[in-house]
């Protein structure tokens, strides 16, 4: 088997993080996960939606769009359609789910932060680099709020990141990119905290159904993964 | 640990398949895991959507609801929303996904199957439910086709069932039912085929993070169920 | 002339009333005109619209839907489609201004009930079988609220239900089905009370006018089908 | 019993059908009931829908809406909302179907013609005010075709006129103005055509149920109605 | 040169204001441009939008419609489309940002005046017959909050006129009307204030660029065309 | 009158042009008008719109949008509200009309180029970065066109750049950065061809009008600024 980037079954993408990427947000990251770059910007807002109002929660949400010449052809702009077609809305739900799992709502206090993840260059793995590169614009948003005094305790429980393994080609590899993806048997999204918890687990057999080993190869593979990704979330915070 | 229910932690509730529900679908069937019941209906039409014509492969597609007094509070009936709320999205997509490796699209030739699948009374596990009772309506409906000589070969490639599993006040069980969903540490969806390979895998932490152990005892515990419910369809597709 | 199904011209369909249908609505009915069956749920929550608060009076309002293979050929889903087809529209207006006239809106108080009524399965005359079953669901309804103290005196005025009535080759018939519907010169909906007033006529000529001569025939149809359908009511509630 | 307005009870409003109101159109008239104003415009396309192509016959269908100001308080602007209510696809469906059964579509032939009725000026009445004049916009649109030489037969098969009554302070009166209508107890719209036929009715009880006997009397004033209106339209016609 | 029309090329159409044009909007105009001919209703309310509550100022607000026949060929109704096209939504915002230069928003307090503009006939020009006739709608509006003592001051600063220039066949011309229209090779529409201040101005090359002597011309042509409009208005005002 | 940033009345903000910036455009530019940040990525396809079918003459169309959290405050993202706002509509005709304007059509035979236009970082002047950026993305686009071999003359008819200009504190000034933008009296956009020809001026009166001398001052600075641009994307195109 040879992978079409000619990269080791168990190799990521060089995955960079920029902190501080646009000017207004309170947490603004651009990731790039090999050619696939996406702007994470985390929004902080007083107050919470109507059916949370008087509990003392935050509330953390995303959404998710694709610049329409991010991908090899032009997809219509959902704002023109006027709606967000189904994978869209999947793919924001995902990312909000596993960032509440990042937080200490009732730490966070009455305060909403909105993650919006935008693909300006798409070859594969857009929804795992959304979910690692929001979790640092995540993390410089609770930092302004606690430099703000907004907040008090520590909101931030984990950091999160994400990565994708798939059964290519017979064999379980790694980060998959575009021309992986596109002919993957089996295709899983994983969300792991940097204490080695599990997230969530998103497999999927895209053709004949996967076996409990190959699950299992995946699994390891994405721990690795997931590793080297908190590392470099830390080593950018760091910075 | 006690469930609400009292049941056993590897104990499933009632399930109960009925076919030819309604008279005018070429696969009916009313599916009920315990008070959760749907309605899923398969529609069988001549040709593909624009994206597939000529290539001589069939397609299978899948659109979820749910009557809006089918839970507790009324919930707002999405067409008068003017939208389908992500929730259904999500849920839908996973459907059509899930049955979609259940057949032989070449074998199935140009046409279009839709599964609706309609929730009439929610108790948990509308998706789990709605995928094992579609699984078999598709049976019927592929069957009529197959009456109607409008298909040759076989295209049901495998059956396929869906079950819930969670971790409820930190110990593993299968089946959620509503009061065990809403307040479980975490839930999972699994979709398997009657040949043991798995189709689908969505586990979601909502709350801690869970760990590779309780990862492998909800496993063995959606497996059991799987099993089953595999059996309850052949019984169903028998009678 | 001789009907499709052989029925008399002023012969009724089997109708059957079915309470307690779903478990979590205030007032479920499944109703049933032949074959054709229509879920009814009546939902009571306190308040009302923005417009009517402070006036003391309650509020009654219904939606209608079909499940997509309720019919012969599947219909694009409203929810899908995002809007809700004229038609629907227009029944559902009916429904709610019909059960409107059953009620006592200064003895509800401000209590809205919304009534819902899907269409499991059409074979013809849906908006009347709905209004029938609706109102056997808003009796239940008001007799929970008036179990549960929230209602003093009596809100419900009268029982009413609905019948159609149409020139079928020339003759008139009493509860046209779903191939004399199709085929009807003139066809006529007829809403009333069980004291005899009328609440709603909706006549329409389909191709050619009709004449006064057979609006009389047809209102004596519907008049003897009305006190059928009442008698029906009470004994459903009387269970 | 006195009426607002100082009428008789079987006296209409003064009754004005301008012709050739604006210039694009095939047909354009305005029509006045009183203080009630609508612009009637019939527009003739060659082609029918998808759904009847190819089977020789024309179509006719019909648009309604109110200028926002129309009415005593604005109405928000359905172009502005996104959306048609109700009452508008209610009435915009009553208005096509009874146009439709004033033509031979046969006759027509593989022609569309399209009625736009717009509410200028709104002082109740506006449906059967819309209907009226839109039957002498598609005698003319009828006309222009036949002088084009696109229509060879005679597509006009009838006028039909509509007018309204009701039950005002419990008598039967004709052709309720806004005051009236605001507080009817009954409304009754009713559409014939000059030959003496029924067309539509739908009769409605506001409150109260209605008597046989008082739906009696309320269509003794609707022919008499009626009558009159086809007479105007004629007189229109043949200036 | 030689204008379709025959006019001179520094002569408007006739234009006429009729004030009163409707009986139920504080100000309503029907004002014409030859064949151009638009209904303006002004209606007053009490009360801003959201983002301007508690600071004493007014708002002006337009909106803008054509009725579906207005034009040679019919165009599809926005309402029924579900959402106003661009063109629409480019008009109604020139509409509302030019007459609020008309209005002093501080002397008017906390009272929104809403100008429906609506195209019952198109010949050209219908944004400049808009604003034309609906500062007359709004003068007469404000007479009537003034003169129901809602208003004290003199929220009225000037009155506003807009004409369209052009380069037509290489000329400039005043007053495009429609066969001018679609063939000119620039198109520029003008706001200006009876106190000779400049408001909007929108021009635009249609083909080919225009040069600044064009320009120059097309203004000195633009400021005759609003000096007799802004008389017409004043005029129309003293009846 | 001391600028905000500092500069002259006559000097533009840094502006830098960065081509090839996404992988898969036909042409793909950055362009940073000092703090504002545009993407605009070009798109080929060969085809043209229905309403162009068969007259062997190309189109060119824009869409226009903004990041949400591009701005000072985060605004609701376009497809989640299901609708693009009046003033994106506004800006990205506004895009498509001018560029247009740089092509010639016949020449570039049956084939679309769609510009998108998205909004990374918000400073003022977004609409005229937009113009001057898809222009080169535009040229990009074209030369591909032409090494492919699908174009044959030169369908690049002119460069064409866009600049503000504005009454800021009673002096006129260039380029206004959105400090400035939201306090201006007037605000001018202005698109020319680097052939001096003038081919977009919209020109706002914010609050009060302005005067024909002020108007000849902003004139004068656009042409300066406008030439400035031209320059700079004609290096860019060169590198």
């Amino acid at each position: 088997m040879q992978r079409p980037s000619g990269r080791q079954p168990d190799q990521m993408r060089d995955v960079r993080i920029t902190r501080n990427y646009t000017k207004h947000a309170e947490g603004s990251v651009l990731v790039e996960f090999g050619d696939t770059k996406v702007i994470c910007n985390a929004s902080a807002e007083d107050g919470v939606p109507r059916f949370m109002r008087g509990e003392g929660r935050g509330w953390i949400t995303a959404e998710y769009g694709m610049l329409p010449r991010s991908t090899g052809t032009r997809m219509g702009r959902e704002a023109a359609r006027g709606k967000q077609g189904g994978r869209t809305v999947e793919i924001q739900r995902l990312i909000g789910r596993s960032l509440r799992a990042a937080v200490d709502l009732e730490a966070l206090g009455e305060v909403t932060i909105t993650i919006d993840c935008d693909v300006i260059q798409a070859d594969g793995g857009t929804r795992t680099a959304s979910i690692t590169g929001a979790c640092v614009a995540l993390a410089d948003a609770i930092n302004s709020l606690k430099a703000a005094g907004k907040v008090k305790g520590e909101p931030l429980a984990r950091m999160i990141a994400s990565i994708s393994v798939g059964i290519y080609e017979g064999e379980a590899v790694l980060d998959l990119d575009y021309p992986e993806d596109s002919n993957a048997e089996t295709d899983m999204n994983i969300v792991m905290g940097n204490d080695g918890g599990m997230i969530e687990i998103q497999g999927t057999a895209e053709g004949e159904p996967f076996t409990e080993e190959e699950f299992g190869k995946m699994l390891v593979l994405a721990k690795k993964g997931i590793a080297e990704l908190n590392e470099l979330q830390l080593a950018a915070l760091a910075e």
